[in-house]
């Protein structure tokens, strides 16, 4: 097996997931428009299935696995929305899903993945400790690991936007996409280069978590220190080893986005488009609030929303501060 | 000229508007049927152009006016949201808007009236004289006047809501729709009566103010006083004179609902489908929070949401409270 997903994998995900996941709509955003200085479209899979689009990647790779090689269960450590893609998955093939959530993780989504019957394990301790925690569980019990990103069937279930986002506009000329371990821009990269290739790809990553910025400029994985961004669905220290050649291919930039311009998208999420967004999600608005990506105004742009979960009375206190007028420049 | 919108109407007006404005999609809101025992869906017209379903109905309205009539301009009074969709209608046509708002219109529906480049009076006093003062305006400019709910080319224009709900969930049993004026469920009961007779329609209505509910019990249109409902958008004190008789033909059910089962339903709303819902949109899910409206498991039962127009700040007071699970009961 590649370790890397082609075109053609990510058309059979497309196929394979065609009867159980929701082609999101693409939304125009007029109302962004002023304040972004481009024609702005939205993905907004904050509507998907589970509030995020995670289940692709987690339902594309569940399915691919054998009755035998899931009959005791299914295993993967997550910041939180892998685990609800991954706990709806395996309720669904009838299988047991056991998911190793970090001990910060919001209420909302550890609440969420136990109430599609998951068994939950919070863990206090960095990314290496708690993969090793989940290999020796794996390990005793049989459980399948599902990788969050470097699985390249998790990566071609998360490309399959790209291929939504190209039927619903054929014309776009440039997509953006939020930067955690790399699984999703690499996937959504691979759809759009190897179809259209002029279309450009943008990656934006929190600048507190820098890590695909820095390994871009140092040509080569780079680990950092794992600051506290407000992203939480986005806080990795080190790029995905699987991930990293692909985006080092395809993504024609990446850049840094600070906080309060996530939370700026945020807001402008809600007000001008009705969305409720996490963090993670607002983080390409953010990109274009700052003006960090360049942009003309007849420019298609479509940012990727991720999802929407993140407890409401954290995002009353991102929404409280809002004069009804998002836009911050 | 009839005084209510046939089917053809409707039909025309769906053909008419097609260019303008977003068919919004119908989402299935999984998350939501363990608390509400039914199978859910949302129309969303929140994610329509303006932030609500007004734009139908004004663009109707205003495309089937000569040029001669709306030559120096469209007035109308509003509680918000028809005055975003004239003013946008407008915009469009090249032509003047004023619209004359109560003096409580909250201030994202005032700020995004006149950001579509609308004229703004806001009046203090009842809605008898906020008419009285539009007409004196409308006989000096020569304006044409555009009622919010009486105008039978308006109710078509909404009706084109009950049409897409059909063609997108034939098999839909219940459909839900939130009562003001009456011009949006009349639209979308005689869409949907005409086509599906045995789809149940039902309206719901603050608790607070209770017309058409009353009306039905007293046999005629009842007038009561105004209460302050938290439903900005459905602050109405009588029933509205071309749309009652359809409302009695048509509408299977009147419910009313509890400002508190209202703020549950926003909740909900944002919670488990992440949509910015306004007071107005959030009542049928209200009704169904409260056990309002009898459901079975298998009934598939549609919430038209009307809009999202709602002060941030506001939205943020009513988030701030929720402890990560919107269900009440």
């Amino acid at each position: 097996m590649l370790n890397y997903p082609t075109l053609q994998d990510i058309r059979d995900a497309q196929a394979r997931l065609k009867p159980y996941i929701r082609h999101t709509p693409l939304l125009r955003a007029e109302k962004m428009e002023r304040a972004l200085g481009c024609q702005m479209y939205l993905k907004p899979e904050m509507l998907q299935i589970t509030g995020a689009f995670k289940i692709r990647g987690a339902l594309n790779k569940s399915l691919s696995l054998t009755r035998e090689e899931i009959a005791n269960g299914i295993i993967a450590t997550s910041s939180g929305n892998h685990a609800q893609g991954l706990a709806y998955a395996a309720k669904m093939l009838g299988v047991k899903a056991v998911l190793v959530l970090p001990i910060t993780t919001p209420r909302i989504k550890i609440a969420n993945t136990k109430s599609l019957g998951a068994e939950v394990i919070l863990y206090d301790g960095d990314t290496a400790a708690r993969w090793k925690r989940v290999r020796e569980i794996a390990e005793a019990h049989s459980y399948a690991v599902v990788h969050a990103f470097e699985d390249p069937l998790v990566m071609a279930g998360q490309g399959t936007i790209g291929c939504e986002i190209l039927e619903d506009l054929e014309q776009v000329d440039t997509v953006i996409v939020p930067v955690g371990g790399g699984g999703l821009i690499s996937g959504i990269a691979t759809a759009i280069k190897e179809t259209s290739p002029s279309v450009r790809v943008i990656g934006a990553e929190p600048a507190l978590t820098p890590k695909y910025f820095h390994s871009r400029k140092n040509k080569e994985r780079t680990s950092l220190p794992l600051k506290n961004t407000i992203a939480d669905g986005l806080r990795i220290s080190v790029p995905g080893q699987n991930p990293y050649p692909i985006i080092e291919k395809y993504v024609d930039e990446i850049v840094l986005v600070e906080d309060e311009h996530i939370v700026a998208g945020m807001r402008m999420l809600a007000n001008d488009a009705k969305l409720i967004a996490e963090p993670a999600a607002s983080i390409g608005i953010g990109a274009l609030l700052a003006g960090n990506i360049k942009v003309k105004p007849h420019e298609k742009v479509c940012a990727v929303l991720t999802g929407g979960n993140w407890d409401l009375c954290d995002m009353a206190e991102i929404y409280k501060v809002s004069d009804g007028n998002s836009a911050i420049r």
